[in-house]
C-alpha cells in the first residue's frame, strides 16, 4: 500500500484524486491547494482524505510516500524538488517543468535519491499509442515521416504558447512511439492577440536518419482536428484521436523500388511503383489512460520499476519544447537539440 | 473568332484540346507533339484540325492567334517566347516557368509586345475558390492564417519536387483568394528515394501583417486530404476540396476581446472570449474550371482584357516556388522574395 | 421548494438524483430502490438525502411532493399509479407504460387529481431537437417525409424489443417536433437469438396527409448511426446526432413544379425541376438536456404549468409502441392508432 | 470474333458504344436509335460503325451475333424478343422487363433456342460487390439481415418510380451475394408529386431463415447516402459505395450466446455476450465495372458460358419489382414470391 497525496486541485487535480481513490494498492492520504476554498467538495466526497493548504504538512507525514502534482507548469520545479528532497516519490503533470535546466536537476535529484520521477504523458497509456508503437516496433521498413495535426477553437493559455499546451502531446507521443530521437527543431507561428503567447504554431523535428516530422497546432481553428500520419516504406498508419473506436488504422501501402537505377537521358532514377493493399483498424484497449498510469506509477514505485514517462523522456520532451520555443522567436532558426545525455 | 494550337499532348493536353474544341468563339488550328504518334486519335476525332511535331509551322500559320502549352515545365519558357516572338498570345500550363528569370523574361516580352499571357492556374477558376475569394474580400476581419494540406499517395515526379507538382496549386489559389501578398518563405522536406526530388515538404509564407501561411504537400501519404483553413478574427473557412457538395464551409467563430488588458500578477493581458455561431455552406457553381478558363482567355484576347491568372501571377507563384527550393536545401532558412516589382 | 423523491437507483436514477441534487428549487429528500445495496454510496455522496427500500414510506412523506420514477418499464403503471394515489406529482421514465390501457389510466388518474405527469423524452430537451421543431414550425413547406436510423451494436434488453428501447427514442422526438399525429403504423422485425425479443425493427407510419415516416432500430449492426432525414418542398433537415457540433443541417434544396401537369403521350405530368442552394448549420444549445428538463419540470409542479412532454404525448408513444409491436407479430399488418382522444 | 449491335442511343447507350469498341473479341456492326439525330456523333467518332433507325435491319444483318439493348424498360421485352426470334444473343438493361410475365417468356425463349440473355446489373460487376460476395461465401455465420439505403436528390422519373430505378440496383445485388432467395416481399412509400410516381419507397423482403432484408430508396434526400450492412453472427459488412477506396469493411463484431438458455425470474433467456474485434478493408478490384461485364458476355457468347446475371436473375429481380408494386399499393401488405421455378 503506497500513500500518496495530490497537489495543486484546480482543473486536472479531481482527476488524479477520482482515479487514485479507486485504485486498490494506493491510499490517498492529503489534496493540498493554496486555494482552500476549492477543497471542501473533497471532505464531503472523501471523508477520510486531509484537506490542506499547506505543503510542508504533506511532506512532513511520513504515511505520504508518493506525490503527485498538478499545479502549473512555472510551479512543478519548485515542488516537485521539495518533494524530492522529502524523500517522496514524484508523479508531474506534463510538461514536467518550464525549462530544460529545471527538468535535468529533477531527473538528477531523483536518480541521486533512487527515487521515482514519473511524468503525466497520459497519451502514452492510452490504447491507441499503445497499439500505434506496437506496430511501430514491429516495423513500418524505413521510416518517412511523422505528420500530426491538432487543432480546435481552444482556451488561451495566458502562461505558456500553443506549443508548450498542445505540441507536447505530440512530442511526448513520438518520444513513446519512434525509436530514434530527433537531432534538431524548428518552429515558426504566431501571437495573434497583442500581449498573448502564440496561439499557432509549425514544428519541424530533425533526426540523424532520413525520417522528417511535423507538427501542427492551433488554438484558432473552426474544427477540431487530431489526426497524425506515420509512413514507412512498408506500411502507413493514421491516427485519428476523434474517432469513437477505429482510432487507428494501417495501410498496406506505399512505394517499391524497382530493378535499380535506370537512366532517363543523363539522369539516374529509381524506377518508382506503387502498392496499395489492405488495410486494418486494429482493437484496441480502452480503458480509461489516467487510471491505467496511475496504477502503473503506483505499482513502479512498490516494485522499484522505472515508469514508462519517466524523468528522462519529461526531460527529452522539454529540451524540444524549449528549442522550439527559441526557433519561433527567429523565424524558424533550426536549434540543435545537443548533448547525448539529454537525448539518451 | 480566335485561332489557337495547343502545343503538347501528354497528360494535360487532351483536357485542353476537348475544351477549345467546344469554344464557338475558339478556332482549334493545331495541335503539335513532337512525339507524332501521340496525335493519331485527333485526326480521327477532330477532322477539321491539323496535327504536327513542327513547331515553326504552327507559329508561322497566320491564322494562329494564340498559343497553348502543355509541355514540361522545363520546356515552357522556351516555347512560350518563340510564341511570343512570333506574335502569338500564350496561355501556359502551371508552374509558369522554371525559374524566376525566365518567368520575368516572358511577362517582360508579353508587355513589350501587347500581348496576352496567362497562366493555367486552374484552380481559381473552380466555384469553390471564387467563392472563397468572395467571403475574403467580404472580410474576415483581421486575417489570421492560412492552412493547407494536399497530401496522397501521387505519382512520383522525376525532374521536380513536390513543390513544384502540388505546392503551386495552393500558391496560385492563395495568389488569388488573398490580398496580401507573402515577403518570405521557408520550406522544409525530404527525399526519401535516393536520387529523387523531395517528396514531402512544409512551407511557410511570412507576410508584413501578422497573417501566416503554410502549406503541406505530400506524394506518400495512405489517404487524400485537400483542406484548406483560412482563419480571421470575425469568420473562418473551410475549404475541403474532397465534399462532393459543401466544398467551402464558413465558421461565425473566433475569439473576442474584451475590455482590454487587464493586469494577472504583472503582466498586462487581453480577456479573450469565445464566439461561436451558425456555419453555412454556400451553394457553388460547378461549371467545369478549365472549360471556364479558357473561354475567359479566348475573351481576354478578343478584347484585350487582362486575364484573371495573368503573367504577373504566373511570375509571383514561381518566385515563391523557386524561393521555397532554395530554402528547403538549407533545413528552411527563410529567403527573403524580395523586389516590389516581382511581388506587384 | 418541491420536495422529491427517486425511485429506482439502477442504470438511470444516479443520473436524476445527480441533476435533482443541483437544482436550486428542488429538494430531493428519499432514494428508494428495492435492492438497498444500491444505495450506499448515496449516503457518502449525499449525506442529506434519505436511502430505503420501502416505497410506502417514501409515499407517506409529506415533504414528498413529487416521485421521480427510474424503473422498468413493466413497473412504471403500479408505482406511478400509487404516487398519483398519494397525491405526488410524477416524473416517469420512458416509455411511461408498458400498455396504452395502462398509459390512459395513469393521463385519467393525473388529470382527475391535478397532479403534474411528465415522461422522460429526454431527447425533445436537446439543443438540437428543440431547434428542429423551431425549423418545422417556422416551415419546410409541404412535409414529406421523417427518416429516422437508430443502430449500433448495443445492449440486448430481455423484457423488452428493440422497439420500445429504441424507437421510443425517435417516436418521442417526433411527436414534438411534427404538427401531425400519425394515423396508423407497421412494422417489421425479426428475434435473431431464441427465446430473445426482436433485435431489428423497421417502423413506417401513416398520416392523414401525404408525409411518411419510417423508423430504422437494431441492435446488432456494426457502426453506430443515428440520423433523422426530414424532408420538405421547401427545406429538408439532416439531424445527426453522432455529429460533435453541427448537429442540424438545413437544407434549401428540393424540387420545383413548374408550369402545371403538361402531356407526355397520354399521360399528364408535372415538370419537375431541381433547387439546390446554400446549406446551414445553426448553432445548438449544449445545456444538458437532462438538467434542463428536470428543472422545467420542477418548475411546472411549482407554477401549475404543463410539461412539454406530458403523459398525453407518453400515451401517444405507448400507443405507438404497442400497435407497432403487434403489426410486428403480423408481418407488417396495418395498425390503425384510432380515436381521436388518444392522439389529441 | 463476335458481332454485336447496340440498340438504344440516350442516357446508358454510348458508355456501351464506348466499351465496345474497345474489346478486341467484339465487332460493333450498328447503332440503332429511333430519334436518328442522335446519331451522328458515332459516324466522326467510330467509322467503321453503321448507324440507323431500323431495327429489322440490324436484325437481318447476319453479321451480327448479339444485341445490347439500352431502350426504356417498356420496350426491353418487344426488342429483346425479335432479337431472340432473329438468333440474335441478348444483353439488356436492367430491369430485364416491365413485368414477370415478359421477362420469364424471354428466358424461356433463349432456352429454347440455346441463346445467352444477360441483364446488365452492372453493380455485380464491381470490385466492391464482388469483393462482398467472397466474403458472404466465406460466412458470416448465421445471416442476420442486410439493409441497404440509396437515397439522394435524384433525377425524377416519370415513367416508373423510384423502386424500378433505384431499388433494382439493390435487388440486384442481393440477388448475387446472398445464397438465399427471397419467399415474400412488402413496401410501403409514397409519390410526392400529383400524377408521378412514387418517389420514396421501402422494402421489406423475408426469407425462410431468420433473415431479414431492407431496401431504403428515396430521390428527394439531401445528402447522397449508398450504404449497405450485412449482419452475421461472426462477421459484419458495412459497403459504402461514396467511400473513394474503402467501400468494403468487415468487422469482426456481434454477439455470442453462451452458457445457454437460464432463468431470470420465470423466462428462460440466453446470455449475450458481446464481441468486437479488428475491422479490415479489403483492396479492390477497381476495373470499370461495364467493361469487365461486356467482356464476360462475349465471352460467354464465345464459348457456351452462362452470363453471372442471366435472364434467372433478371427475372428473379423483376418479379420482386412486381411484388414490391403491387404491395406498395396496398399500404405494405404481405406478397409472396411464389412458385421455385421462378426464383430457383
Amino acid at each position: 500500500m503506497i500513500g500518496i497525496a495530490v497537489v495543486g486541485y484546480g482543473y486536472w487535480g479531481p482527476n488524479l484524486v477520482r482515479n487514485l481513490a479507486d485504485i486498490p494498492d494506493a491510499r490517498l492520504i492529503h489534496v493540498c491547494d493554496i486555494r482552500k476554498e476549492r477543497l471542501t467538495p473533497i471532505q464531503a466526497r472523501y471523508p477520510t482524505v486531509a484537506v490542506t493548504d499547506d505543503l510542508e504538512e504533506v511532506l512532513r507525514d511520513p504515511r505520504v510516500d508518493a506525490i503527485a502534482i498538478a499545479t502549473p507548469v512555472s510551479t512543478h520545479f519548485k515542488i516537485a524538488m521539495k518533494a524530492l528532497m522529502a524523500g517522496k516519490h514524484v508523479f508531474v503533470e506534463k510538461p514536467m517543468a518550464a525549462t530544460t535546466e529545471e527538468a535535468r536537476r529533477l531527473v538528477d535529484e531523483a536518480a541521486r535519491r533512487g527515487l521515482k520521477l514519473a511524468v503525466d504523458h497520459t497519451f502514452v497509456h492510452t490504447g491507441a499509442v499503445r497499439k500505434m508503437r506496437e506496430i511501430v516496433e514491429d516495423g513500418l521498413g524505413d521510416m518517412y515521416y511523422y505528420d500530426s495535426v491538432r487543432v480546435n477553437l481552444g482556451l488561451f493559455q495566458h502562461d505558456v504558447s500553443v506549443i508548450w499546451d498542445l505540441a507536447v502531446h505530440d512530442l511526448s507521443i513520438m518520444d513513446y512511439v519512434l525509436r530514434e530521437k530527433p537531432v534538431a527543431v524548428s518552429a515558426t507561428g504566431m501571437s495573434h492577440v497583442l500581449g498573448e503567447p502564440e496561439n499557432i504554431a509549425y514544428l519541424n523535428l530533425f533526426f540523424e536518419s532520413r525520417l522528417i516530422a511535423h507538427i501542427h497546432v492551433n488554438w484558432l481553428a473552426p474544427v477540431k482536428v487530431r489526426r497524425t500520419l506515420i509512413g514507412g516504406s512498408s506500411k502507413m498508419i493514421v491516427y485519428d484521436d476523434l474517432e469513437p473506436s477505429e482510432k487507428i488504422k494501417v495501410y498496406d501501402k506505399g512505394i517499391t523500388l524497382n530493378g535499380g537505377p535506370h537512366t532517363n537521358g543523363d539522369v539516374y532514377q529509381m524506377l518508382v511503383g506503387y502498392r496499395t493493399g489492405d488495410m486494418y483498424a486494429p482493437q484496441l484497449d480502452m480503458t480509461e489512460a489516467l487510471n491505467r498510469e496511475l496504477r502503473q506509477f503506483i505499482s513502479c514505485v512498490e516494485n522499484n520499476e522505472q515508469p514508462v514517462a519517466d524523468g528522462h523522456a519529461g526531460l527529452r520532451v522539454v529540451r524540444i519544447l524549449e528549442a522550439a520555443t527559441q526557433s519561433l522567436a527567429q523565424r524558424g532558426r533550426v536549434v540543435e537539440l545537443g548533448q547525448a545525455r539529454m537525448i539518451a
